[in-house]
C-alpha cells in the first residue's frame, strides 16, 4: 500500500465534491537541464529572467522529481503518467495506443490500437514500406477508402484515421480483444509481409483481425503500386486504468496543444478544453474553465523542443514566455500551484533525459523554502528532497488539504 | 528484502547482548513546522534558542523522515510505528486499540479490543448516545459492577476499565478471536443499538461474543435511565508483530507521560519505565534505567500540543525545554543519540501533517554535516536526505556498530 493507494482511500470526496480547492499541475515539457561546458556550466533555468517564478519559489516548497526511476529516462508517455499519479513502472501504454491518441483518436476500455502505414507491395515482398512518401492529402483519400471497405471484421468495429505522410491509425473495438499482438510490418524492405501472431493465448482473435485487415486493406487498395498493401505495428490495448475522477473524485481539464498530450490526459479521464496554440492563450483557457474543474493540467511544449533541438537560448526563452502568466494564474486562487516538467531534456543532450526535474510546490500549506531562484540547483536543496514524480500527486492533494489522516 | 529486514539479518545479536552501547531516540512529538506569514517565516525551532542542540548538529548527521509516506499524515499510532522500525503502511493499529493501550491497558497476541461507552436506551431506541455524560466517578462503580457482571463470556475473559465521562475500555481475551466486526454504535441518536456484525469469516465468533457483552451489560446495568445500556466502536485486535526484542535483541525502555505513547511503545514490547511528568524527569528517568537497557525512546509531548493548539511561543518554549538536557544524556555516553519527531505539527495548520521531521543523528560513526544549526531548513541538506522514517531504525543500529557486513 504506497501513498498513492492510501490517497485513494483518504481522500475527503465530499470537500472534492464542493470544488473550492482548486490544483493546478503547469507541466514545462523538458524543463530540466544540466550545467555543461556547451551552456557555460548555467541551465536554461539559471539563465532566464523568472522574477515571477523566483519570488514564488522563495514561499514555495521545493524539490526535484525522478520521472520513473534512477538512470531511467522516459518517453512522454510513462513521464505524464507519472506526474498524473500513475505507477509508470507498472502501467504500460503501447506505441499503438500512443500513436492514436496522438492522433486526437478517443480510446474506450478494452479497445486495441494499431501504428499503420501504407507500403508497395511486389510479387509478395514489401518493396518500399512507405510506399513513395505519398503526399497527406494523398494518403488520406487512401484512409477513407479503408475506412468505407472495412468499416468492421465480424463483431469488431475499425476506425482508421490518416496521419501524416504514408502514416494511419488503426482503432479496433469490440469484445474479446488483447493488444498482445506482433508487428505485421517486416521491418525491412525485401521482406514479405508478416503474419501478425498472437503473444498469449487471449490475443488469438486480435491477431485473427489484424491479419484479416492487412488482407482486406489491400484487396480494397487494388493492386496499384505505389500504394497497394498496408503494415501495421505496436498494437496494443487501451491501459485498463481508473481514472482520477473515480480515484479522487476530481473532475480533470487538460490544457495541451499537441494531440499526444491531450490524448495521454484522456487515458485517465481529463477532460480536453478547447483552447489556443500560444502559451498565453492555454492560461486563459485556464481561467476561463475555472469554475468547472477541481485539476487542470497545463501543458507547455516549446521547452522540450528546444531541448530536442540542443538550442539553449529557445529554451531560455520559452521558459520566459512562461513566468508572466504566473501572477494571473495566482490571483484566480489555486490552492495548489505546481510547477514542474515531465522530464528533463538537455540542450548538451537533445534528448529526453533520466535527470530529476525541478519542481516548485506552492500552497498555504507548502511552507517557505526561502530559495531565491526556480532552478536545479535550489530545487537540490529543498524541502521536498529529490523522489519519485507519481508520489507528487498525493502531494498536491495533502496540500489541498483533501486528504484525511492516516490511522489514529 | 528492504532494509529493515537485511538488520534483523544482520544485527551482531552477541554484541547487542553485551548492552554496552545504548541508542536513545529522543522523540520531540509534532516538532517539525513550516515557514508561514504567521511565524514571519520563520519555525520554531528557527526561533528556539538550542544552544546544545546547534553544537550537536555540527557534529552529526541531519536528514528529514517522512512519517509514512509523501502527503499521508499519520495519527500518532502510525507514526511512531515508523520511528520504531515497522512498515505503518503494513502494520495496522485499530481505533480500539490504540483506545486501550492509551488506558494504560496491557494486550497480549491474541486480544481483541474495544472502544466502548454508556448510553440511553428507551424502547429498543438509543436516545442518548452519551447517557447524559455521567461523572468519571459515577461511570466508573457502573465499570466495576459490569466487570462483576460479566467477568467472562464462554472461553472468553473479559478486562473492562473505567475512561473519561461516559468512556471506557474493553479487553477481550480468549482462543480465536479476530477483531473485524463491525460497530453495534448507531453513531447517532434515535437509532437501535446495532448487532455486531462479523466482517470475515473467522470473525464470527468475536461478533458473537461482542454481542453477547452488549446485551449481558444491558441487563447488568437495569433498564434504570440514564446509564442503561453499552455500544462498542473500533473492535480490532492487537496488531501480531514480532517486538523489538524478538528482531534486534534489544532490551528496550519506554519512557513517556501519556498513555497513548507508553502504550504504543508496549506493543512493540519497550518496558514501560517510571517516570515523572516533567521532561526533566524523563530524561533522569532515562539516566537512573541506563544499565537495564540498549535502547531507550523519550517521548517529549507539549511540542505537539503547542502545534495542535498553534501556539508558536509556547511551542518554541517547548523545544527550548529539551535542549537543556541534551549535555547531560551525552554524558551518559550512549553510542547513538537521533532527535526528532513523530511527525510534524505546525502551528499555522494547527493539526498533524505530512511535512518531513527534521531529524538529528549523533554517533561516532555519524560523520559530521557541520550545519550551524538544528532546524527544518538545515535538515534539508544534510548527509542523510529526505527518507521515510521506518529506516531510521537499522541507521540507528548501523550507526551504534550493530549491523555485519551484508554480503563478502
Amino acid at each position: 500500500m504506497n501513498a498513492l493507494q492510501l490517497a485513494e482511500q483518504l481522500v475527503k470526496r465530499s470537500e472534492v465534491a464542493e470544488g473550492t480547492r482548486k490544483i493546478v499541475l503547469l507541466v514545462m515539457d523538458g524543463v530540466g537541464d544540466i550545467r555543461h561546458p556547451d551552456n557555460g556550466f548555467r541551465t536554461p533555468l539559471e539563465v532566464a529572467q523568472t522574477p515571477n517564478l523566483d519570488r514564488l519559489a522563495a514561499r514555495s516548497a521545493l524539490g526535484r522529481i525522478i520521472p520513473v526511476d534512477y538512470g531511467i529516462t522516459p518517453g512522454s508517455g510513462p513521464a505524464h503518467l507519472g506526474l498524473f499519479g500513475y505507477d509508470p513502472r507498472e502501467v504500460e501504454i503501447g506505441r499503438g495506443v500512443l500513436e492514436v491518441v496522438g492522433m486526437d483518436m478517443p480510446l474506450k476500455p478494452g479497445d486495441v490500437a494499431a501504428r499503420a502505414n501504407f507500403c508497395t507491395v511486389r510479387d509478395g515482398v514489401v518493396t518500399d514500406r512507405r510506399a513513395g512518401r505519398p503526399a497527406t492529402e494523398v494518403s488520406a483519400e487512401k484512409v477513407k477508402l479503408l475506412q468505407r471497405a472495412v468499416p468492421r471484421i465480424d463483431d469488431v468495429e475499425l476506425v482508421i484515421r490518416a496521419g501524416k505522410g504514408h502514416r494511419f491509425g488503426v482503432v479496433f473495438r469490440g469484445p474479446g480483444l488483447v493488444g498482445d499482438v506482433s508487428d505485421t510490418d517486416p521491418h525491412e524492405d525485401g521482406e514479405p509481409v508478416r503474419k501478425a501472431a498472437p503473444g498469449s493465448e487471449g490475443a488469438r482473435k486480435t491477431a485473427e483481425v489484424v491479419n484479416a485487415f492487412v488482407r482486406q486493406a489491400a484487396e480494397a487498395l487494388g493492386g496499384k503500386e505505389p500504394i497497394n498493401a498496408v503494415l501495421t505495428r505496436g498494437v496494443s490495448s487501451r491501459p485498463d486504468i481508473p481514472g482520477l475522477a473515480e480515484r479522487f473524485g476530481l473532475r480533470c481539464g487538460a490544457i495541451a496543444t499537441y494531440p499526444m498530450y491531450r490524448g495521454l490526459a484522456s487515458l485517465v479521464g481529463m477532460d480536453l478544453l478547447e483552447t489556443g496554440q500560444s502559451v498565453e492563450e492555454e492560461f486563459q483557457c485556464c481561467l476561463d474553465n475555472w469554475e468547472g474543474y477541481d485539476f487542470f493540467f497545463i501543458h507547455v511544449k516549446p521547452t522540450d523542443e528546444a531541448g530536442e533541438d540542443g538550442a539553449h537560448e529557445r529554451k531560455v526563452a520559452a521558459i520566459e514566455a512562461v513566468d508572466p502568466h504566473v501572477p494571473t494564474l495566482l490571483e484566480a486562487g489555486p490552492e495548489v500551484l505546481a510547477v514542474t516538467g515531465d522530464h528533463s531534456t538537455p540542450c548538451p543532450m537533445k534528448l529526453h533525459s533520466w535527470h530529476p526535474v525541478p519542481l516548485l510546490l506552492h500552497s498555504p500549506r507548502c511552507g517557505a523554502d526561502g530559495r531565491l531562484r526556480f532552478t536545479e540547483a535550489d530545487c537540490n536543496v529543498g524541502s521536498l528532497g529529490i523522489f519519485r514524480a507519481m508520489y507528487l500527486f498525493p502531494l498536491m492533494l495533502a496540500n489541498a488539504g483533501l486528504l484525511d489522516k492516516y490511522g489514529a
